[in-house]
Protein backbone atom coordinates (compact mmCIF):
# COMPACT_ATOMS: atom_id res chain seq x y z
CA UNK A 1 0.00 0.00 0.00
CA UNK A 2 1.51 2.99 -0.64
CA UNK A 3 1.53 5.66 1.97
CA UNK A 4 0.67 9.22 1.94
CA UNK A 5 3.39 12.13 2.31
CA UNK A 6 1.66 15.45 4.28
CA UNK A 7 3.70 18.72 4.64
CA UNK A 8 3.86 20.70 7.36
CA UNK A 9 1.67 23.57 7.57
CA UNK A 10 2.29 26.84 10.08
CA UNK A 11 -0.64 28.66 11.69
CA UNK A 12 -1.88 29.35 14.85
CA UNK A 13 -2.46 26.56 16.84
CA UNK A 14 -4.76 26.31 19.52
CA UNK A 15 -7.90 26.99 17.95
CA UNK A 16 -7.13 24.82 15.38
CA UNK A 17 -6.38 21.92 17.74
CA UNK A 18 -9.96 22.62 19.43
CA UNK A 19 -11.75 21.99 16.19
CA UNK A 20 -9.31 18.92 15.28
CA UNK A 21 -10.78 17.92 18.78
CA UNK A 22 -14.25 18.62 17.69
CA UNK A 23 -14.36 16.89 14.63
CA UNK A 24 -12.93 13.99 16.01
CA UNK A 25 -15.67 13.90 18.69
CA UNK A 26 -17.94 14.50 15.88
CA UNK A 27 -16.84 11.04 14.52
CA UNK A 28 -16.17 9.29 17.71
CA UNK A 29 -12.42 8.91 17.87
CA UNK A 30 -10.05 9.06 20.49
CA UNK A 31 -6.95 10.75 19.13
CA UNK A 32 -3.59 9.60 21.62
CA UNK A 33 -0.20 12.14 20.89
CA UNK A 34 2.27 9.63 21.55
CA UNK A 35 5.92 12.02 22.55
CA UNK A 36 9.35 11.22 23.45
CA UNK A 37 12.90 11.24 22.44
CA UNK A 38 14.73 10.00 18.96
CA UNK A 39 14.88 6.36 19.75
CA UNK A 40 12.87 6.37 23.27
CA UNK A 41 10.92 3.67 21.66
CA UNK A 42 7.96 5.46 19.85
CA UNK A 43 6.90 3.43 17.38
CA UNK A 44 7.82 -0.43 19.01
CA UNK A 45 5.27 0.88 22.04
CA UNK A 46 2.91 1.52 19.42
CA UNK A 47 2.95 -1.64 17.72
CA UNK A 48 2.81 -3.23 21.10
CA UNK A 49 -0.42 -0.93 21.60
CA UNK A 50 -1.97 -2.39 18.13
CA UNK A 51 -0.92 -5.52 18.70
CA UNK A 52 -3.27 -5.54 22.09
CA UNK A 53 -6.18 -2.81 21.09
CA UNK A 54 -6.96 -3.94 18.15
CA UNK A 55 -9.61 -7.04 18.57
CA UNK A 56 -11.51 -4.20 20.13
CA UNK A 57 -10.77 -0.70 18.66
CA UNK A 58 -10.33 0.08 14.80
CA UNK A 59 -7.30 2.01 15.11
CA UNK A 60 -5.63 4.50 12.86
CA UNK A 61 -2.21 5.93 13.12
CA UNK A 62 -0.16 9.54 11.57
CA UNK A 63 3.76 8.96 11.92
CA UNK A 64 5.90 12.28 11.87
CA UNK A 65 8.96 12.56 11.22
CA UNK A 66 11.15 15.19 9.87
CA UNK A 67 11.90 13.24 6.60
CA UNK A 68 11.67 9.94 5.09
CA UNK A 69 8.98 7.24 6.16
CA UNK A 70 10.52 4.44 8.06
CA UNK A 71 8.02 4.39 10.74
CA UNK A 72 5.04 4.70 8.82
CA UNK A 73 6.34 1.62 6.53
CA UNK A 74 6.43 -0.53 10.17
CA UNK A 75 2.69 0.59 10.95
CA UNK A 76 1.90 -0.07 6.82
CA UNK A 77 3.15 -3.80 7.56
CA UNK A 78 0.16 -3.80 10.29
CA UNK A 79 -2.20 -3.58 7.81
CA UNK A 80 -3.96 -0.25 9.65
CA UNK A 81 -4.78 2.65 7.68
CA UNK A 82 -1.52 5.18 8.71
CA UNK A 83 -0.72 8.77 7.09
CA UNK A 84 3.08 9.95 7.01
CA UNK A 85 3.29 13.53 8.10
CA UNK A 86 6.89 15.02 6.78
CA UNK A 87 7.59 18.05 8.66
CA UNK A 88 10.05 18.79 5.89
CA UNK A 89 12.87 19.69 8.93
CA UNK A 90 9.94 21.25 11.62
CA UNK A 91 10.37 19.55 14.99
CA UNK A 92 7.21 18.96 16.49
CA UNK A 93 3.56 18.11 14.49
CA UNK A 94 1.12 21.64 14.31
CA UNK A 95 -2.14 20.79 14.82
CA UNK A 96 -3.27 22.38 11.27
CA UNK A 97 -1.08 19.23 9.59
CA UNK A 98 -3.65 17.35 11.56
CA UNK A 99 -6.78 18.96 10.45
CA UNK A 100 -4.62 19.06 6.71
CA UNK A 101 -4.57 15.02 7.03
CA UNK A 102 -8.03 13.92 9.17
CA UNK A 103 -9.80 13.93 5.65
CA UNK A 104 -7.30 11.38 4.42
CA UNK A 105 -8.81 9.09 7.11
CA UNK A 106 -12.31 7.37 7.00
CA UNK A 107 -13.08 8.84 10.47
CA UNK A 108 -16.70 6.77 10.84
CA UNK A 109 -14.53 3.36 10.67
CA UNK A 110 -11.95 4.70 13.14
CA UNK A 111 -12.03 4.36 17.13
CA UNK A 112 -8.73 5.67 17.76
CA UNK A 113 -5.97 7.70 15.65
CA UNK A 114 -2.09 7.29 17.39
CA UNK A 115 0.18 9.98 16.39
CA UNK A 116 3.64 9.55 16.83
CA UNK A 117 5.11 13.39 17.25
CA UNK A 118 8.58 14.00 15.95
CA UNK A 119 11.39 12.38 18.13
CA UNK A 120 12.03 15.57 20.49
CA UNK A 121 11.62 16.29 23.89
CA UNK A 122 11.33 19.72 23.78
CA UNK A 123 8.99 21.18 21.12
CA UNK A 124 6.29 19.02 20.31
CA UNK A 125 5.03 19.17 24.17
CA UNK A 126 4.24 22.76 23.06
CA UNK A 127 1.48 22.04 20.20
CA UNK A 128 -1.79 20.69 21.06
CA UNK A 129 -2.76 18.97 18.14
CA UNK A 130 -6.54 17.85 19.19
CA UNK A 131 -5.39 15.19 21.52
CA UNK A 132 -7.96 13.35 23.98
CA UNK A 133 -4.30 12.84 26.14
CA UNK A 134 -0.99 12.46 25.75
CA UNK A 135 1.25 9.24 26.23
CA UNK A 136 4.81 10.64 27.30
CA UNK A 137 8.12 7.78 26.57
CA UNK A 138 11.28 7.93 28.36
CA UNK A 139 13.69 5.20 27.74
CA UNK A 140 16.32 4.50 30.42
CA UNK A 141 19.34 5.19 28.13
CA UNK A 142 18.42 8.61 28.10
CA UNK A 143 19.32 9.38 31.63
CA UNK A 144 17.41 9.59 35.14
CA UNK A 145 17.67 13.62 35.27
CA UNK A 146 15.15 13.97 31.81
CA UNK A 147 12.18 14.87 33.42
CA UNK A 148 14.02 17.68 35.43
CA UNK A 149 15.87 19.24 32.65
CA UNK A 150 12.67 18.84 30.22
CA UNK A 151 9.35 19.04 32.21
CA UNK A 152 7.19 20.61 29.77
CA UNK A 153 6.24 17.01 28.11
CA UNK A 154 6.15 15.55 31.26
CA UNK A 155 3.32 17.95 32.92
CA UNK A 156 1.19 18.17 30.23
CA UNK A 157 1.66 14.33 29.36
CA UNK A 158 -1.05 11.82 31.34
CA UNK A 159 0.90 9.12 31.04
CA UNK A 160 4.61 7.84 31.16
CA UNK A 161 6.24 4.91 30.61
CA UNK A 162 9.94 4.62 31.29
CA UNK A 163 10.75 2.29 28.35
CA UNK A 164 13.97 -0.04 27.54
CA UNK A 165 13.76 -1.06 31.44
CA UNK A 166 15.40 -3.57 30.69
CA UNK A 167 18.70 -1.75 30.82
CA UNK A 168 18.41 -0.22 34.04
CA UNK A 169 20.70 -2.08 36.59
CA UNK A 170 23.00 -1.46 33.14
CA UNK A 171 22.55 2.47 33.44
CA UNK A 172 22.35 2.72 37.25
CA UNK A 173 18.99 4.30 36.37
CA UNK A 174 17.24 5.82 39.62
CA UNK A 175 13.87 5.26 38.49
CA UNK A 176 12.47 6.37 42.12
CA UNK A 177 13.96 9.86 41.13
CA UNK A 178 11.72 9.77 37.47
CA UNK A 179 8.70 9.12 39.44
CA UNK A 180 9.43 11.71 42.49
CA UNK A 181 10.29 14.46 39.53
CA UNK A 182 7.15 13.44 37.91
CA UNK A 183 4.65 13.58 40.04
CA UNK A 184 6.23 16.87 41.62
CA UNK A 185 5.20 18.83 38.54
CA UNK A 186 2.21 16.55 37.60
CA UNK A 187 0.48 14.68 40.79
CA UNK A 188 -1.73 12.67 38.59
CA UNK A 189 0.75 11.29 35.76
CA UNK A 190 0.50 7.49 35.67
CA UNK A 191 3.59 5.63 35.65
CA UNK A 192 4.36 2.29 33.71
CA UNK A 193 7.86 0.67 33.00
CA UNK A 194 7.77 -0.82 29.87
CA UNK A 195 10.14 -3.63 27.94
CA UNK A 196 9.60 -4.14 24.04
CA UNK A 197 12.39 -7.01 23.94
CA UNK A 198 10.42 -8.88 27.25
CA UNK A 199 7.57 -7.53 27.23
CA UNK A 200 7.28 -5.86 30.32
CA UNK A 201 4.57 -3.74 31.39
CA UNK A 202 3.26 -3.76 27.76
CA UNK A 203 0.08 -5.35 28.75
CA UNK A 204 -0.54 -2.95 32.12
CA UNK A 205 -0.30 0.16 29.72
CA UNK A 206 -2.27 -1.32 27.24
CA UNK A 207 -5.03 -2.20 29.99
CA UNK A 208 -4.61 2.13 31.21
CA UNK A 209 -4.82 3.08 27.68
CA UNK A 210 -8.40 0.85 27.30
CA UNK A 211 -9.63 2.33 29.68
CA UNK A 212 -8.89 5.59 28.81
CA UNK A 213 -10.19 5.95 25.56
CA UNK A 214 -13.56 3.69 26.50
CA UNK A 215 -13.62 6.68 28.59
CA UNK A 216 -13.29 9.42 26.08
CA UNK A 217 -15.61 7.55 23.42
CA UNK A 218 -18.22 7.46 26.30
CA UNK A 219 -17.91 10.72 26.80
CA UNK A 220 -18.06 11.63 22.87
CA UNK A 221 -21.45 9.39 22.98
CA UNK A 222 -22.70 11.40 25.45
CA UNK A 223 -21.80 15.01 23.98
CA UNK A 224 -23.76 13.55 20.99
CA UNK A 225 -26.43 12.86 22.69
CA UNK A 226 -27.16 15.90 24.94
CA UNK B 1 31.20 28.76 43.10
CA UNK B 2 28.23 30.03 41.75
CA UNK B 3 27.01 29.42 38.27
CA UNK B 4 26.07 31.84 36.14
CA UNK B 5 22.35 31.33 34.39
CA UNK B 6 21.26 33.46 31.63
CA UNK B 7 18.68 33.54 29.47
CA UNK B 8 17.82 32.68 25.83
CA UNK B 9 17.36 35.89 23.49
CA UNK B 10 15.53 35.61 20.26
CA UNK B 11 16.61 37.33 17.22
CA UNK B 12 18.13 36.92 13.90
CA UNK B 13 20.81 34.40 13.80
CA UNK B 14 23.65 34.46 10.84
CA UNK B 15 25.30 38.15 11.59
CA UNK B 16 25.48 37.38 15.07
CA UNK B 17 27.06 33.87 14.63
CA UNK B 18 30.14 36.18 12.34
CA UNK B 19 30.05 38.48 14.74
CA UNK B 20 30.37 36.19 17.87
CA UNK B 21 33.37 33.74 15.39
CA UNK B 22 34.99 37.60 14.76
CA UNK B 23 35.14 38.12 18.57
CA UNK B 24 36.41 34.45 19.44
CA UNK B 25 39.40 34.93 16.89
CA UNK B 26 40.39 38.16 18.15
CA UNK B 27 40.89 36.45 21.26
CA UNK B 28 42.00 33.22 20.13
CA UNK B 29 39.62 30.96 20.85
CA UNK B 30 38.10 27.85 19.40
CA UNK B 31 34.44 27.45 19.72
CA UNK B 32 33.01 24.06 19.62
CA UNK B 33 29.62 23.10 19.07
CA UNK B 34 28.15 19.70 20.82
CA UNK B 35 24.93 18.45 19.29
CA UNK B 36 23.01 15.67 20.09
CA UNK B 37 20.03 13.76 22.17
CA UNK B 38 18.84 14.17 25.80
CA UNK B 39 21.05 11.72 26.94
CA UNK B 40 23.23 10.90 24.39
CA UNK B 41 26.13 11.36 26.35
CA UNK B 42 27.02 15.45 25.57
CA UNK B 43 28.39 16.17 28.81
CA UNK B 44 30.11 12.97 29.87
CA UNK B 45 31.77 13.06 26.49
CA UNK B 46 32.87 16.91 27.34
CA UNK B 47 34.39 16.08 30.56
CA UNK B 48 36.28 13.10 28.72
CA UNK B 49 37.62 15.44 26.38
CA UNK B 50 38.50 18.06 29.15
CA UNK B 51 40.22 15.68 31.21
CA UNK B 52 42.50 14.76 28.24
CA UNK B 53 42.90 18.37 26.70
CA UNK B 54 43.45 20.66 30.00
CA UNK B 55 46.73 19.80 30.28
CA UNK B 56 47.30 21.77 26.73
CA UNK B 57 44.84 24.35 26.50
CA UNK B 58 42.22 26.36 28.70
CA UNK B 59 39.58 25.50 28.41
CA UNK B 60 35.44 26.76 29.00
CA UNK B 61 31.93 25.62 28.62
CA UNK B 62 29.06 26.90 28.21
CA UNK B 63 26.30 24.90 29.35
CA UNK B 64 22.87 25.04 27.37
CA UNK B 65 19.82 23.83 29.18
CA UNK B 66 15.89 24.01 29.53
CA UNK B 67 16.12 24.86 32.92
CA UNK B 68 18.17 24.09 35.94
CA UNK B 69 21.57 23.24 35.74
CA UNK B 70 22.56 19.84 36.43
CA UNK B 71 25.19 19.49 33.53
CA UNK B 72 26.69 22.70 35.05
CA UNK B 73 27.23 21.72 38.32
CA UNK B 74 29.15 18.69 36.65
CA UNK B 75 31.62 20.76 34.64
CA UNK B 76 31.61 23.13 38.05
CA UNK B 77 33.23 20.29 39.91
CA UNK B 78 35.92 20.10 37.26
CA UNK B 79 37.51 23.55 38.05
CA UNK B 80 36.73 24.87 34.84
CA UNK B 81 34.70 28.13 34.00
CA UNK B 82 31.40 28.04 32.94
CA UNK B 83 28.29 29.61 32.11
CA UNK B 84 24.96 27.73 32.56
CA UNK B 85 22.33 29.23 29.44
CA UNK B 86 18.82 28.99 30.57
CA UNK B 87 17.28 28.72 27.33
CA UNK B 88 13.56 29.26 29.32
CA UNK B 89 11.83 26.28 27.88
CA UNK B 90 13.48 27.13 24.11
CA UNK B 91 14.58 23.69 22.24
CA UNK B 92 18.20 25.34 20.76
CA UNK B 93 20.57 28.15 21.72
CA UNK B 94 20.73 30.96 19.09
CA UNK B 95 23.68 32.98 18.61
CA UNK B 96 22.57 35.74 20.35
CA UNK B 97 22.78 34.33 23.43
CA UNK B 98 26.46 32.84 23.08
CA UNK B 99 27.28 36.78 22.41
CA UNK B 100 25.76 38.19 25.68
CA UNK B 101 27.37 35.24 27.65
CA UNK B 102 30.98 35.77 26.10
CA UNK B 103 31.97 39.00 28.39
CA UNK B 104 31.52 36.77 31.35
CA UNK B 105 34.72 35.00 30.43
CA UNK B 106 38.30 36.26 30.95
CA UNK B 107 38.42 35.26 26.87
CA UNK B 108 42.27 36.27 26.77
CA UNK B 109 42.76 33.11 29.36
CA UNK B 110 40.83 30.51 27.00
CA UNK B 111 42.22 28.25 24.23
CA UNK B 112 38.54 26.45 23.99
CA UNK B 113 34.89 26.74 24.50
CA UNK B 114 33.09 24.11 24.29
CA UNK B 115 28.99 24.64 24.21
CA UNK B 116 26.67 21.97 25.37
CA UNK B 117 23.64 22.30 23.10
CA UNK B 118 20.37 21.76 24.19
CA UNK B 119 19.60 17.73 24.01
CA UNK B 120 17.67 17.66 20.72
CA UNK B 121 18.56 16.42 17.16
CA UNK B 122 16.23 19.17 15.19
CA UNK B 123 16.49 22.83 15.82
CA UNK B 124 20.09 23.28 16.97
CA UNK B 125 21.01 22.03 14.15
CA UNK B 126 19.49 25.11 12.04
CA UNK B 127 21.14 27.89 14.51
CA UNK B 128 25.53 28.43 14.44
CA UNK B 129 26.48 30.12 17.15
CA UNK B 130 29.80 31.11 15.98
CA UNK B 131 31.19 27.75 16.48
CA UNK B 132 34.77 26.93 15.13
CA UNK B 133 33.15 23.22 14.39
CA UNK B 134 30.67 20.88 15.33
CA UNK B 135 30.55 17.74 16.94
CA UNK B 136 27.79 15.62 16.68
CA UNK B 137 26.84 12.23 19.40
CA UNK B 138 24.48 9.87 18.47
CA UNK B 139 24.21 7.20 21.22
CA UNK B 140 23.85 3.36 20.09
CA UNK B 141 20.31 3.20 22.62
CA UNK B 142 18.84 5.50 19.91
CA UNK B 143 18.99 3.26 16.72
CA UNK B 144 20.61 3.35 13.71
CA UNK B 145 18.20 4.97 11.77
CA UNK B 146 18.63 8.49 13.03
CA UNK B 147 21.02 9.86 10.71
CA UNK B 148 18.41 9.09 8.34
CA UNK B 149 15.47 10.44 9.83
CA UNK B 150 17.35 13.47 11.41
CA UNK B 151 20.11 14.45 8.32
CA UNK B 152 20.24 17.89 8.68
CA UNK B 153 22.59 18.05 12.16
CA UNK B 154 24.76 14.83 10.67
CA UNK B 155 25.20 17.09 7.58
CA UNK B 156 26.63 19.77 9.42
CA UNK B 157 28.75 18.14 11.71
CA UNK B 158 32.62 17.92 11.38
CA UNK B 159 32.86 15.00 13.73
CA UNK B 160 30.30 12.19 14.89
CA UNK B 161 30.81 10.33 17.85
CA UNK B 162 28.51 7.13 17.90
CA UNK B 163 28.31 6.73 21.55
CA UNK B 164 27.45 3.93 24.20
CA UNK B 165 29.00 1.43 21.83
CA UNK B 166 29.32 -1.00 24.55
CA UNK B 167 25.39 -1.74 23.95
CA UNK B 168 26.14 -2.19 19.75
CA UNK B 169 25.46 -6.08 20.46
CA UNK B 170 22.62 -5.81 23.11
CA UNK B 171 20.84 -3.22 20.52
CA UNK B 172 21.78 -4.91 17.43
CA UNK B 173 23.03 -1.59 16.15
CA UNK B 174 24.31 -1.45 12.86
CA UNK B 175 27.10 1.37 12.83
CA UNK B 176 27.87 0.30 9.06
CA UNK B 177 24.31 1.42 8.48
CA UNK B 178 25.16 4.80 9.95
CA UNK B 179 28.50 5.24 8.58
CA UNK B 180 26.80 4.73 5.14
CA UNK B 181 24.36 7.20 5.55
CA UNK B 182 25.88 9.77 7.49
CA UNK B 183 28.65 9.56 4.49
CA UNK B 184 26.04 10.02 2.17
CA UNK B 185 25.11 13.48 3.01
CA UNK B 186 28.58 14.70 4.38
CA UNK B 187 31.47 12.89 2.45
CA UNK B 188 33.97 14.50 4.72
CA UNK B 189 32.78 13.94 8.31
CA UNK B 190 34.78 11.54 10.58
CA UNK B 191 33.33 8.92 12.72
CA UNK B 192 34.64 7.36 16.07
CA UNK B 193 32.71 4.95 18.41
CA UNK B 194 33.46 5.94 21.99
CA UNK B 195 31.93 4.60 25.31
CA UNK B 196 32.73 6.61 28.91
CA UNK B 197 31.84 2.86 30.14
CA UNK B 198 34.79 1.43 29.27
CA UNK B 199 36.78 5.28 27.84
CA UNK B 200 36.47 3.49 24.37
CA UNK B 201 37.22 5.64 21.09
CA UNK B 202 38.06 8.49 23.52
CA UNK B 203 41.60 8.95 23.25
CA UNK B 204 41.03 8.90 19.33
CA UNK B 205 38.23 11.45 19.71
CA UNK B 206 40.37 13.31 21.55
CA UNK B 207 43.11 13.53 19.65
CA UNK B 208 41.07 14.76 16.41
CA UNK B 209 39.79 17.17 18.33
CA UNK B 210 43.22 18.34 19.31
CA UNK B 211 44.71 18.64 16.17
CA UNK B 212 41.19 20.42 14.80
CA UNK B 213 41.70 22.99 17.62
CA UNK B 214 45.53 23.35 16.95
CA UNK B 215 44.35 24.07 13.18
CA UNK B 216 41.61 26.51 14.32
CA UNK B 217 44.02 28.59 16.43
CA UNK B 218 47.13 28.11 14.31
CA UNK B 219 44.84 29.89 11.72
CA UNK B 220 43.56 32.68 14.36
CA UNK B 221 46.87 33.72 14.75
CA UNK B 222 47.63 33.89 10.92
CA UNK B 223 44.82 35.89 10.77
CA UNK B 224 45.94 38.54 13.20
CA UNK B 225 49.50 38.55 11.50
CA UNK B 226 47.57 39.40 7.97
Amino acid sequence: MEIKVMHQVMEWNEDVSDAVKAELSRHRVCLINVLGSPGAGKTSTIVSLVERLRSKYRIGVIEGDITGQIDAEQIDALGLPVVQLDTDGACHIEAMSIQHILPHFDLDSLDVLFVENIGNLVCPAEFNIGESFRLAILSVPEGDDKVEKYPLMFSTSQALAINKYDLKDYFGFDDERVERSARGINPEIVLFRTSSRDGLGLDELAGWIDRRIDAVLSSEDENKEG
